[in-house]
């Protein structure tokens, strides 16, 4: 059974207000992608945008180029494994998908697969800047779909009810964070 | 005795890599402020760059557009509710620094005011992109100096002693995670 429900788009940057690290799939002509993404932001509330930092030399930039728009998922701790591992390999054509035996089901506003299992996930579609996508890799994307797993997101709030479903903070050299604690501060 | 210890320029994405919220900090002739930002991620890693969505109904913006620079720095699990009351103080002309009771030092490489007792500095220059500035409020700076509290940052790593010295990372309302439980994962 589905956890996933439809999150409203003026929420949408809720699931990405506190930084967590990324999965981003796309796909184009037939052939889709994944890796990892650490570098996501939110750029506005509504309607949504966010920003995501894409090399140049990855395989998935091709095809984010050819098909303008791609998926960002929020892997949990228990998929931190899987996070690094798309994360490092270059991908190339091969299938990572195959490769790793991850599962996918159909995204619903964008022509691309996404990663089951994951608490978020944000459908975006590319708005044309060529300057900032040339010189800084920079991609900016307006969100058209947006779901969560409401055990761990409802009401415009995270509130994990395991460790396993955690979303999780990279560093480097597959050093991750958990988020931790969560706690309330008055307005003094 | 003060525990911050320079970083080197081509370390300083790591300082953001995990999406900790921040705190800008800038000045134009003579006149200061500060505010909250969630909004930071890294952009390059070097020379490093960085990005900053900063509102244009803010004081800062109206600074920030005049000098040319700001500070990011990292507050602590113990300075949430000093990053709340900066951040939701609109400020105006207003000296919050006053207000708030903030104890500052003086930025090394540019011309601004840094909050005493964070974990994390990144001093940046803004490098000038008119449209995203105008058309998103969009930032992109590049990092002059970088220096961290070695208790919590050494290395390229983050290693919080206790739960005190923890970044923090935003929700909304009031709400904040702690940094979490830091865990390895390896390439498979």
């Amino acid at each position: 059974m589905s956890h996933l429900k439809d999150v409203p788009l003026n929420k949408a940057y809720l699931l990405l207000n506190h930084g967590p690290s990324t999965i981003v799939t796309c796909e184009h002509q037939g052939t889709a992608n994944v890796m990892a993404a650490a570098w996501v932001m939110p750029l506005d509330f509504d309607p949504p945008k966010l920003m995501l930092v894409l090399d140049r030399n990855t395989w998935s930039r091709h095809l984010v180029e050819g098909s303008g728009a791609f998926v960002i998922q929020l892997p949990t701790r228990q998929q931190a494994e899987l996070t690094l591992a798309v994360g490092s390999s270059n991908g190339g054509e091969g299938n990572k998908f195959e490769q790793l035996d991850i599962g996918v089901s159909r995204a619903k506003q964008v022509d691309a697969p996404v990663v089951d299992g994951c608490v978020a996930y944000l459908e975006c579609k590319v708005i044309s800047e060529p300057h900032n996508q040339e010189k800084y890799d920079l991609f900016i994307a307006e969100v058209v779909a947006a779901y969560a797993d409401e055990r761990a997101f409802s009401n415009g709030r995270w509130h994990f009810p395991s460790d396993e479903l955690r979303t999780i903070h990279y560093q480097a050299g597959g050093a991750f964070f958990a988020t931790g604690e969560a706690f309330q501060v008055s307005r003094g």
